[in-house]
């Protein structure tokens, strides 16, 4: 559950979420391991100052503070692969870092720990449109490759709403995904290889520009792995060509039920448009509102659905598409009208989250389900927000059945805020029994790593720890995270 | 090396590849395994009579035979569970098999190993084309999915050459792709959940029909870990909407470089047909003798291209390809003109190997290279086979980069047979070099085993078996494929 804090002091009202209580001995010995780390890094590579540290506490899952040891801001491989085998050896916890952006507190540092900056490694190293692919530095962020490569018609596809910040590092650690990804998938479906330094400072690459590999798919493995097998510090990722048009289309529904049917449906037949993006009532006005977007305002529901290629192309899909939005009672069918339109319709979806900060205080899911059980789990959602009181908003990516129901609470409330937590966990356990998952592009991080048991067996977890253990074996990179606490091995 | 023997005597000629020594103790318990074995699985489930091990003794990599100790075929989860549970007690290695058409020797036994044959879970468990999922047994073929939707209009996209037989157990423990997977993907993009049995017996599940999942992507690991990490016994796959229509077209050139540059130009401009197939002369003569595919005899390098959609996408993206075929001299251009045609077309392709095996043995590379390098690769794999005084005839998903050089010797002729595997090094070797890798889809078995270290380091290795060791810390399961035998961990 992602925390907006607009309206409250921060990480009020919430149950605190526990750390691993922090290593005396690592705590005993700060001015030594920051010492140490200066030596191997460029000048003003270490950051120790209480003031610097600030802007290091937390990241976009803002409910929750705590200053690291220090950070460290290496320039290159070697120098992550330096830090990394010192802090291996000295038994000091590592937790690496992009722009901050995690909804579900991936980069949130803990005390005992050095935070692993790689804002400055943010070079784009290579842009090989032969193979089309860019090999970057895992500093970049996501948006500046598109921007690189757009002269020349490409673009990198994966979009998470904040591309503007967030590196492919920390993409690359929360497979994250986009309004986008519906049709081109996400991270891990663009990412052709990666340099990932050990616990132990070996510098190791997987994939490259080519398909596959022999030996097991440990790139595969390292995407999504919230930095707890390795630190990527570059990665080479897939460059897609623009289509030749694209066109955000508005479909306004009297009921939710309704256009989740209507998704379901679009995808059961096989169409697979760019993105279909949902939003209910409370989410349309909120964006409008923000964005002034032209949303229609008199629908229970909106879909975007966006489709791309010729102009045929577009018409012919467009028409599928309508024809079964007819058999759901769509209200309002409206084409965008130009690529000013078009910015607009996305920019309001796209900031869906920081217009909802604005009015209130929210805790944001993003569990997935199958594309047939929208229509329950969002009636279900409705129902179980509403017997705790509580208003949710839903602004989703519907078609890949990953949902992000906004909960609409009073953080200064402390029974509120309980009633939001207590609502969120059961709309996670909903997606999880309608035959989903916690999470769909956001990671599990803090804010999840309690409920894994609502969809992992022991068994399960513990083999995905013992693959974690093969990597980590002090359990050193990013410890408080993905795991519950309990149940780990001794 | 994938070794077609049609000709010679099976085995001879090449240098013998090592298996782990037989571990005695296993050897001399023949007796009580298979008794225990019978006790765990339905009546008619061992196999142990000499002559009814004869099928399982090698796979499509018949340049090695093997017989196991026995052979186990459970019918359920449950029985392949209690089958690794007595096995990991007893210490008896088990070697898992579908079809046995792996080309690298995935499959192939060795003599303390019990083969666990999935044959007989060969049920389609679920069609839900609400959310164009199937959920099937390990044991079903891979054709036979795509068969059983057809009529809704569904299919399910990696299409091995041997899609009559292979199963999806098999796809999936070696990453299977085929001639359409340039738009689909390989087997593990088509994956969406797995039914996995641990070396203990736990029965764990990995994914299911949503999007991504909470916690490390142990579904992608498994995918293509060749029966090392698990038994997998239920798959969920996705199914695809069939497109409207389907259209291979040839391409004839006066040069495989031309053709070479010709694809890479057309994947550089950004388009995706659904398949880029490449075939050489000799290749093309070999076909069309054994296929009456009306592949035109007079050209040095065939593309088969194909496109897909509504007529008036076909042509627009025909248009575009046959403009980038004309820059590289393209001397004649083909439309299928029926469906007849366009099923003769791909029989020609999907033959190769067959057909090259009643002219002369061969064996087959599946080294992948970044697009750019093709031209290169392609002059250089000629060199290296002349140099060697062999001929190579070259038939492969060229839109991949996924080459299958087929080095035609005689396996009667010692001297010969080992000229083709030097030059088959060699050109694995190339492969490496120029950015790509050993495999792009035969997976490494035991026939790359030994090469592993052209493409890895040390460290690569190291922990590659460490995640192996995460799960099958004996290394009971497949013991022998995939990591070089020297080196490995204690």
């Amino acid at each position: 559950m992602s925390k907006a804090t607009s309206h409250a002091a921060e990480g009020q009202g919430c149950a605190p979420i526990a750390f691993l209580p922090p290593r005396p001995d690592v705590l005993a010995r700060r001015d030594e391991i920051v010492a140490a780390l200066a030596g191997l890094v460029s000048p003003g590579g270490v950051v120790r100052a209480p003031l610097a540290l600030k802007p290091f506490e937390t990241d976009a899952f803002v409910a929750y503070r705590q200053p690291p040891l220090a950070v460290v801001l290496p320039q290159t491989t070697a120098e992550v692969s330096a830090v990394l085998a010192y802090c291996h050896g000295a038994g000091v916890p590592v937790v690496a870092r992009g722009a901050g952006t995690s909804l579900s507190g991936g980069a949130i540092p803990q005390a005992d720990a050095v935070v692993l900056g790689l804002s400055r490694m943010n070079r784009i190293l290579e842009i090989d449109l032969e193979n089309r692919t860019a090999r970057v530095e895992a500093g970049v962020t996501n948006l500046s490759i598109s921007e690189r490569v757009a002269a020349q018609g490409f673009f990198y596809a994966p979009d998470p709403s904040s591309q503007l910040a967030c590196t492919i590092g920390g993409n690359i650690a929360m497979n994250s995904g986009g309004a986008h990804c519906l049709k081109y998938g996400v991270t891990t479906n663009n990412l052709l290889g990666v340099t990932l330094v050990l616990i132990d400072g070996t510098v190791v690459t997987l994939g490259g520009k080519h398909l596959d590999a022999g030996g097991y798919d440990l790139l595969g493995l390292v995407c999504g792995a919230e930095g707890q097998l390795g630190v990527v510090t570059e990665a080479v990722v897939r460059l897609i060509a623009r289509p030749e048009g694209a066109r955000p289309v508005l479909f306004g529904f009297d009921s939710s039920e309704e256009a989740g049917a209507c998704v379901a449906d679009i995808i059961a037949a096989g169409i697979i448009p760019v993105a279909i993006e949902f939003m209910d009532r409370p989410a349309i006005a909120i964006c409008e509102a923000f964005a002034k977007a032209g949303y229609p305002l008199d629908v229970a529901a909106l879909l975007i659905v966006e489709v791309e290629g010729a102009e045929a192309e577009m018409a012919a899909m467009l028409a599928e598409i309508v024809t079964i939005a007819r058999r759901h009672g769509v209200r309002t069918v409206r084409e965008s009208q130009s690529a000013t339109e078009a910015a607009l319709i996305w920019k309001g979806r796209k900031s869906a989250f920081g217009a909802t900060g604005r009015i209130a205080d929210y805790i944001c899911m993003d569990g997935t389900v199958p594309l047939s059980q929208l229509p329950y789990v969002l009636k279900r959602t409705a129902e179980i927000c509403a017997g705790f009181g509580l208003e949710v908003a839903n602004v989703f990516h519907a078609g890949d059945g990953n949902m992000h129901p906004l909960i609409l609470f009073n953080a200064n409330d402390p029974v509120e805020a309980a009633k939001a937590e207590a609502a969120g966990n059961e709309i996670l356990k909903l997606c999880v029994e309608a035959g989903g998952c916690l999470t769909g592009e956001h990671g599990v991080g803090l804010e999840k790593r309690d409920l894994m048991r609502f969809q992992y067996s022991e068994a399960e977890l513990a083999q995905q720890m013992a693959v974690r253990a093969a990597f980590d074996p002090r359990w050193l990179l990013n410890p408080s995270k993905v795991f519950p606490l309990e149940g780990r091995p001794a």
